[in-house]
């Protein structure tokens, strides 16, 4: 399959488009059209296979991750999303690989109107780097440094979903002898959709921005990430490990602690993490809700530096104990 | 090397910043001010090892290059460069590498006032992918599809520099048995720089924003990028072999039938190929020679479709005869 064949399937594949986009696909540079008094929001991730995603994950799950996990940052900062480029590495272009991949990565794009406006295909390692673009007002952008004393600690969603779902896939392909292979099937089957197909959360973004004082996607897992907030914000956190929210999924697990140390450490979630202030508290929870993605409160901004997780008798939980290296 | 001292790496060592750089690195998302009235024009180029740049070739230069490639799409555009995304797979994170990398790609971004806006870094098979966002008004933006019957055809700088530099070096790392091995010192020392370290053409583009009426980049050779004017524009092109400039290095070549093909057919020049009306070629040519890289008329655009050659006596040269194969 020759450059010019994939590239034509790709933008057949991938069609939609929207009034800002004055030249898309098929020029030099895209030229685009940016609101005035919008700021632009850009962003970009790579995957790369057995690293982001395990080998043999169905080609239309990468394409769709490779697009979310970017439109994860889009909503971490509060903007809405625009445009993508995509530059794909394929070490051999099978048509009916790359027109499923194309599929996953359309379907998400339709979803959120966004319209694939360039970027370029190379042979070699499988790796797909998307940058992504989106909208956003200065005065309401959801930064990492505003986090405050006294602030409410929340999250959007479950956690440690998608964590789980990776131990059910095995680490490296589809087939490995999984330590959660023993869980219900529809439970699996839940946990790999959540690793597979995550849910960027824009809309929620959207809902937070001008109203959450600082907000980060959860992609590396809780505990590293909010640390990322806490360190910009130069503020501590304090969580409660009882509030963490359960899928019900994850509540098959066999271990609570096991279970604890995915909500905490899990990657790939791609959930919201913000502070908000007490007054701001209960419209938030409200309008989150209605988006259709509810929001729990899971702490509380302190001073000092750095994220402790109490237990509910108000000890602190010494996260490396429980099993950390477990997992690591 | 961490991931997060990766980060600092680069960032220090790349520490350019503009006004319009609202949030930079560290962040969810880059948050950036497009100017009011202006156009956003965004384009990627990945750049893999073994494919887009010989085995060996020293750090600096990859960074150098990877940016170059980028900045040349922008000026075919007409376009001002303002910022660039960087996403980095590297196979090991060597520092000292690292560090050379960077400071390619930094001195050629604090040339052309690009600010390193955000990327990704990630571990796997040495790859690169640089996005770059510029400015240019809509009226005066230069595309593919405005090339008009009766128009000249120029190309900036010289042509097939880049393949005879490749030819010295040889395919795939740099000490390989070479075609060109023979020519003298400094003309090989020319023509690999102009391999290793293009010149993006950002200036020129900005002389003919608004004046040409069809620009693009010599990424892929003469033939094939003019053919993609002349597609978009549903024209064809005569061109006039000895009209094809070429470097004092060229020149050095034993064989002019060799130094024809690679001026036709050699890819990575990163000279621009436009179009312009007779009435605006002679400031057009001025202006050009002023902004530091004059340009030289090949051809005529005319009615019909594809590129066709003509040589001295006015005969068609059958491109492929003359040996396309040989470089195939």
């Amino acid at each position: 399959m020759a450059e010019f064949d994939l590239i034509e399937l790709i933008r057949d594949r991938c069609a939609h488009t929207r009034a800002d986009v004055r030249v898309g696909i098929g020029d030099d540079a895209a030229l685009l059209a940016v609101p005035q008094g919008q700021l632009l929001a850009v962003s970009t991730d790579t995957l790369v296979e057995g690293v982001h995603f395990p080998r043999d994950t169905a080609a239309f799950d990468i394409g769709w991750k490779a697009l979310a996990v970017n439109l994860s940052d889009l909503a971490a900062m509060g903007a809405s999303p625009a445009w993508a480029s995509l530059a794909l590495t394929l070490p051999a272009a099978r048509r009916s690989w790359l027109a499923e991949f194309i599929d996953g990565f359309a379907t998400l794009a339709g979803q959120f109107d966004v319209a694939l406006v360039g970027g370029d295909t190379t042979q070699g390692p499988l790796s797909i780097t998307v940058t992504v673009h989106g909208f956003v007002a200065e005065a309401g952008a959801l930064r990492r440094d505003g986090a405050r004393v006294g602030d409410g600690v929340f999250v959007t969603g479950t956690l440690g979903d998608a964590a789980a779902g990776l131990r059910c896939v095995g680490d490296s392909d589809r087939r490995g002898t999984a330590e959660l292979a023993g869980l219900p099937t529809d439970a699996r089957a839940q946990l790999i959709a959540r690793l597979d197909r995550p849910s960027p959360r824009v809309a929620q973004g959207l809902v937070l921005c001008g109203r959450a004082n600082a907000c980060i996607d959860v992609s590396d897992g809780l505990l590293a990430d909010l640390g990322h907030v806490c360190a910009a914000s130069r503020v501590g956190a304090l969580l409660l490990a009882d509030r963490l929210p359960a899928s019900s999924a994850l509540l098959t697990l066999p271990d609570d602690s096991q279970s604890l140390l995915l909500q905490l450490t899990g990657g790939d979630d791609y959930e919201l993490c913000f502070t908000a202030s007490s007054a701001a508290e209960p419209d938030l929870l409200l309008d989150l809700a209605r988006s259709g993605c509810a929001a729990t409160r899971i702490g509380t901004i302190v001073s000092g530096s750095g994220v402790v997780v109490h237990d509910d008798s108000g000890a602190p939980i010494d996260v490396a104990r429980v099993g950390w290296q477990h997992f690591a």
